[in-house]
């Protein structure tokens, strides 16, 4: 079985300026590993033809693909189209989908065409054209002795719809890829050393299967993966995600490239449960996560801020007897913190958090760090004491996952 | 005067895979263009002997210095230091100072060293050794025909503690780089296109100096860049300074790569004033920014997200009135909202959002996006509508600045 290989030239100046974080290249190399087709090289270069000639050349004897973004400009007398023709030895013609295309284009947006977009038009004389749904220029194709030759657009909502809707099904079908078969198991609240010494006696049964275990701020994702189209092994890869779903139940929130948030606010949508949260270690990370989803006002009726004393006692009814004999970083006040949000506000669920983010407020016996993150489902409740790092955004991000979850957690009993 | 040229080598599978975004070359090539040492390619591969080799080959033709980041495990049989032996036609030799540096290293957490430690100190026999002071592999540094060569770990925290301590100035020194004069004025509130127009003027009398406008979601950052050592062009780089900063006043928040929330809290901290806040809009995330700047605890008191009407009456004292009459999305509703949680809270100051973050929530009269923004200082108060778009996350960044920003111009009276 041949393996193939791929390879990613960026062709941008701001990248090479450090203004832009090259995600471009992220995002490919993710999509053509997931089919198979793993990426050996990744170039960045600024949009010169000496410079684009020479990446392609040193490509070419390389990569079985080659996907190029960037550099495709409007103007006729672009850089990168003009490498293009003499590397290809071809040279320019009018594509008459994508003058139709760019028509469309700035119709819909109530803009009249000029001499400059009729140039867009006029490509260089590739094997085939992919068109733009999304934007003007669109993606070249070429094919020389058996190597696949893509040329997208930089823009990454313009180059991830090419790659996603087009490439890697003409890819898998050119270069006859075996498939591969991933699953994901996304886990929160346990070490990856411990997640790992739980799970090891089933993986060492699946040595076919490879496995991967990626830590996160947040928790840690399992990754299996499988090459063949044996049905045999299909099977056996169903047998070990079954055996590591049962083993690990507590702990996976989801088998889908989502964030805790959505997996929680899924659940409160389902059981039409409603929910305040009550933050102060945290600062308002919690209700900011849970409104990056979209429709979470059907059950985020409030969150209430409470970093000072004050509020505390005022907004959430913590009692200033409990903040004098336990402080405002205690087990005790994260509970009264927890109850009365939810009584305040009238929800079935409730979360709180409560310690110190750092890098300052330390005493002698609390350290940065401490973290203190309580959560009610109807009349039943839990509180749990954390001890996280000395880095205050990472510590509000563990904080906040561990409320979302422990409320996750208890309302689905876990 | 010659333009020097640099080059990234990024040894790396969780880069290749997509799993890591390389951040690395982002940082390097920012520092090295500050020091006017343009990255003209960067190039990332998978720790593999002959991969190596002919990344270094191909380096060397082109640049005069070469940064190598990854690859540098542990272990003697180690790939890179295998290739770069081979590379450079040297032998491997155990460095005194790096044994030295890893057992500190160890002894500080109290760690036993092992044999494996031992073999950290075994390194390809280079011209120079830049200590590692965050971690224990250190940078092996080479000099070629002019050419120089540095291998450093891919761990970040380490990487950035040697460009920025040590090959900086290293470099500087060895090519007898011109200095790089570049200044930032980082604005908000107003679009590029209108900046550009009102600096426009000023801009054309000073052609010898480069000057980029960068747009971010969050407003435009103003670069101006002179690579000179001539005293008379450094004294005219002032005065455009001078000029664009009078000009741009009301829209410069800052000359320093800081956030608007660390600008709006140094200048709460230094008049000792007091905030609070209630966001419907941005659900939590200008309480999340502020929290996230560290003593942030002396002028937040609380922030409220009020997400349900219910929760905009009784925790801001909203009037069911006012909601009936001009719905919660509305001028009106916004201050009686920043309103309500000054007294309620009793702060100096407070700022207020609500609208319609979308995807969903629109009618027929309002749209996603539309979102009024109001702050007040003491007695004085603004309110302002915004027209945004209809992505979710950028319309709450895009109201949390504002948000700041209308309370910080208040403050200054702008």
């Amino acid at each position: 079985m041949k393996q193939f290989k791929a390879e990613i030239i960026s062709i941008g100046d701001e990248v090479l300026a450090g203004y832009t974080v090259n995600t471009n290249a992220t995002f490919i190399s993710q999509k053509l590993l997931s089919i198979g087709l793993p990426v050996q090289w990744v170039t960045t270069i600024s949009d010169q033809h000496n410079e684009i000639m020479q990446a392609l050349e040193s490509a070419a004897r390389r990569a079985d693909a080659v996907l190029v973004t960037g550099g495709l400009g409007p103007t006729p007398d672009d850089l990168t189209k003009k490498a293009i023709c003499d590397y290809f030895k071809v040279g320019m013609r009018q594509d008459a989908e994508t003058l139709e295309n760019v028509l469309h284009f700035l119709k819909a947006r109530g803009i009249k065409p000029t001499d400059l977009n009729q140039a867009q038009a006029l490509i260089p004389a590739c094997d085939m054209v992919i068109p733009n749904r999304v934007g003007t220029a669109p993606c070249l194709v070429f094919e020389r002795n058996g190597r696949h030759f893509f040329f997208m657009p930089g823009v990454p909502g313009e180059m991830k719809q090419m790659v996603s809707d087009h490439i890697l099904d003409y890819l898998k079908e050119q270069l006859s890829l075996t498939p591969v078969h991933t699953i994901l198991l996304r886990t929160t609240g346990i070490p990856e050393s411990r997640l790992y010494e739980k799970l090891k006696p089933i993986l060492e049964g699946f040595p076919e299967i490879q496995t991967a275990f990626l830590p996160r701020y947040i928790g840690v994702d399992i990754r299996f993966k499988l090459i063949s189209d044996d049905p045999k092994k299909i099977t056996r890869l169903k047998e070990l995600e079954t055996r590591i779903r049962s083993e690990a139940k507590k702990y996976i929130i989801t088998d889908q490239p989502i964030e805790l948030e959505q997996v929680l606010g899924d659940l409160l949508h389902k059981k039409e449960l409603s929910l305040s949260v009550a933050e102060s270690f945290t600062g308002g990370l919690i209700s900011d996560l849970l409104t990056n989803i979209p429709g979470s006002s059907d059950y985020l009726m409030a969150g209430l801020v409470t970093y000072s004393n004050a509020s505390k006692v005022n907004l959430l009814g913590v009692s200033e007897k409990t903040l004098e004999q336990f402080g405002a970083v205690s087990r005790e006040t994260a509970l009264e913190m927890v109850r009365g949000v939810q009584k305040r506000i009238g929800t079935d669920c409730a979360i709180s958090t409560t310690g110190i983010a750092g890098p300052g407020g330390a005493t002698d016996v609390k350290p940065v760090g401490l973290c203190y993150v309580a959560a009610r489902f109807r009349d039943k409740e839990i509180v749990k004491e954390f001890h996280f790092g000395t880095e205050r955004l990472i510590n509000k991000k563990r904080g906040a996952v561990a409320g979302l979850e422990l409320l996750r957690r208890l309302i689905l009993e876990q």
